[in-house]
């Protein structure tokens, strides 16, 4: 199999080749790592990359196989044994820098792996490297004033989206099998979208987020990133809080009819035409295949904005300041994330009560919503405009300009408000090849249900182009 | 028994004069209607009497222990059938007007009654009125721009505390036998230690707040008080919530040595020294009794003010905005509640989710401590000054002026900051004749053991005082 075919395969098909010895943990790490070398300086989607300890890692997981191979292990080591993963800088890895893409933390080694590391490191998963990030997460262009921009595959001079850019960016551009990413606002979904990869941020409590430089401690979520959607399920289905699910999570191939809703407010209100376009073709294409749509009403949305941003602005100053370095190594931050920590000092007491009041209003309204219309999930795009420029604070849609980083976040959010699960999967490209998401929201703990359904139409709306990178 | 004694006689002894007919229901609400029309004009612990509606309902009481005389009904009615009650002015009280102590809702008259005073009706209580107090509860003096300043039964000129004054200074007036007060920083502490009566802010969850007109979400607690702890604890047995103490509380009169923890800080900084003498006078007798002391220390204490602030005034102006009151209505508050509801307006989200953390630290500290130390209470005086003058802004303490408002409160928020049961009990008189009083707090859930500890206390140091009302 030709190198840049290997680099872009399944984790589940590298499973099988695994166990068919057509390839091994440690030719497919050195194939990673040879990729990084020569591609991330160009993409700069890495912050660390760990060579000597994935290489390591890769051998482990090879004498395992090998192991097996001869008779003397009888189980099978799962799904991500030997598979190459990178994490976003925000996940606290033991005896690796953890930088948050921070300055503050340049030098910051911890003594512990996050849970979702660990967990994992334990199933055999090769861990090659830290990936670029927006400072502290505290943003959606991963354009990083200590590490560099990270740059979108599809075109370089554009943004990957973030926080978590690098993850989406590696993975878009065969750099890893999979990422760990971290979402408040979006930051998982927006640079899955924009990058043209599958990512899932999961439900209130379904992983856990300890052991993560926290941004918003309400709004923080742990979730995977992948180019298929099965490969997202099996990140999941091993870092996630399995519940009454004893047996891991399989996806079913057997046809199945869901009903769609489409919320008649604000999703549309101010989209780009060529994304609207896309959803539209999609959501035909779902229609041709038995599926279901209704239009639907989701109160507080318009409110949802504002409640966001006063729950994360709040929140990720008071860490700030309990961290002790804002205010007094304010200097040390990016001008834009210096400035939101500033909003955050301004955020009222009251202002807060109210948006967790709308918080909890919007999750009653959503749930709500999903029950009365019978509704597997609801429908909507991940972001209204593809991929902007490097540096673009503004962007036109219909003649007039909107600020970009708002427009990003805005489909977001609400999933983050609501605490409820939601995944962004390809749903095209623009005439200049840039890609498109659409992203799928459910009720608290149908995870499943959301892998199930974004199985269904990856198949159906397949993205097989790929970026061209030399 | 003459008027007067009667008056003055305990619920479980009226209950005895009930069932020997020596005395009954109607007998007993005439006496208090006409006390409260002979002495109400001058302490005017009243905003509303109940004249009709209290007289039918000791009939209704009356015709029910007539038809158990005849053999007719078997089951005991319970302890506070008949029993002559007044209730808080913030208490949602159906078909009869629920001020809270404001001209804002003077001519409020609810739907429903709050789930407390549907259960004391239900036992047979007879509710005399609704009784004045600060207005909206935001304060502790009971001085009311609206319905006039509520006296001291034991000095005219002082004030009776808040903000459940009108509870109070009717009890010790003996108005009434019993009622119901709310306490979000000690309203109903204050008041009972002012006025010589037992108050219990009970613990978090242990007696529905629901239907009341709401200060602080957070701080605020509904709770009983009474002339003797006996009386208080009849109370609390019938509005709490049991769990799982399937029958009726009874006060044990066993003899059990405590263990009493007395902090090292914070709470004797600051105090009068006849309230300081009067302390150190009960506790040496307890200790002549047997019981045990120890110095203790309690985490955080000096924090606890302000963040009992920080709550109680953002979650305050945040109700009062909801309601559509403030500001639009601010010229109808008094210049005080006014005042404090602009200041709430100004704190921070941060300090707000700041005092949440201290909140939780300090609960959890509190509990540390009794654990660690196995106490059965934390003792303490309940207010570090006797009655200040009606209008006292601010009290001499060995030379030194400190703010009366801030004086009162001190001793009392940690209890409602960490959610703890908090009894007060009198405990002696100063010189000038005003009452003293001690507070026992303890850990979540053992409001029993408070009322066992108090129980005891009381025996060993009764106040055998009655105010001159003459």
């Amino acid at each position: 199999m030709a190198d840049e075919q290997l680099a872009f395969t399944s984790i589940s098909q590298l499973g099988r080749l695994f166990r068919a010895q057509k390839v091994s943990p440690v030719e497919l790490t050195q194939l990673f790592l040879e990729r990084i070398r020569r591609i991330d300086p160009k993409l700069n989607a890495f912050i660390t990359i760990c060579e000597e300890s994935a290489l390591l890692q890769a051998k482990r997981a090879e004498a395992r196989f090998a192991r097996r191979q001869r008779g003397k292990a009888t189980r099978d080591p799962g799904p991500l044994h030997g598979i190459p993963l990178s994490l976003k800088d925000n996940l606290y890895t033991k005896d690796i820098r953890t930088t948050g893409g921070s300055k503050i933390l340049l030098d910051f080694v911890p003594l512990h792996d996050a849970p979702v590391v660990s967990t994992l490191k334990n199933a055999g998963a090769v861990i090659l490297g830290k990936t670029n990030m927006h400072e502290f997460a505290y943003g959606v262009t991963t354009d990083n004033p200590h590490f560099g921009a990270t740059r979108n595959p599809w075109d370089f001079e554009r943004i990957p989206g973030g926080s978590s850019g690098g993850s989406a960016a590696a993975l878009a551009a065969g750099l890893c099998c999979g990422s760990m990413g971290t979402d408040t606002g979006g930051s998982i979904r927006i640079p899955s979208a924009l990058c043209g990869v599958v990512g899932l941020k999961p439900g209130l409590g379904r992983v856990k987020a300890e052991g993560v430089i926290p941004l918003s401690v309400t709004l923080d979520f742990v979730g995977p990133l992948a180019r298929t959607v099965e490969d997202v399920a099996l990140l999941f289905d091993l870092v996630s809080v399995r519940g009454d699910r004893e047996k891991p999570f399989k996806l079913s191939s057997r046809k199945r009819a869901f009903t769609f809703g489409i919320p008649k407010e604000f999703f549309f209100d101010v989209i780009d035409e060529q994304v609207s376009a896309a959803f539209e073709t999609a959501m035909k294409q779902l229609k041709k295949q038995g599926h279901k749509f209704k239009f639907v009403s989701l109160d507080h949305l318009q409110a949802s904005e504002k409640a966001g941003n006063d729950i994360a602005w709040a929140e990720a100053t008071l860490y700030h300041q309990q961290a002790g370095w804002f205010p007094s190594r304010a200097s040390e931050y990016g001008d834009d994330v210096r400035s939101r920590l500033e909003m955050g000092t301004r955020v009222t007491a009251i202002d807060y009560l109210r948006a967790r009041e709308i918080r909890e209003k919007f999750t009653a309204s959503f749930h709500a919503s999903l029950a009365e219309n019978a509704l597997d999930a609801i429908v909507v795009p991940t972001t209204p405009i593809p991929a902007p420029r490097i540096g673009e604070e503004s962007t036109i849609i219909n003649g007039s300009p909107y600020p970009t980083r708002s427009l990003l976040l805005r489909l977001n959010r609400p999933a983050n408000l609501a605490g409820v699960p939601s995944i962004t999967v390809p749903c095209g490209l623009t005439q200049q090849g840039l890609p498109i998401g659409v992203q799928f929201m459910t009720g608290w703990t149908d995870e499943p249900l959301l892998l199930e359904i974004t199985y269904v139409f990856e198949r159906e709306c397949p993205l097989t182009a790929r970026p061209e990178l030399y």
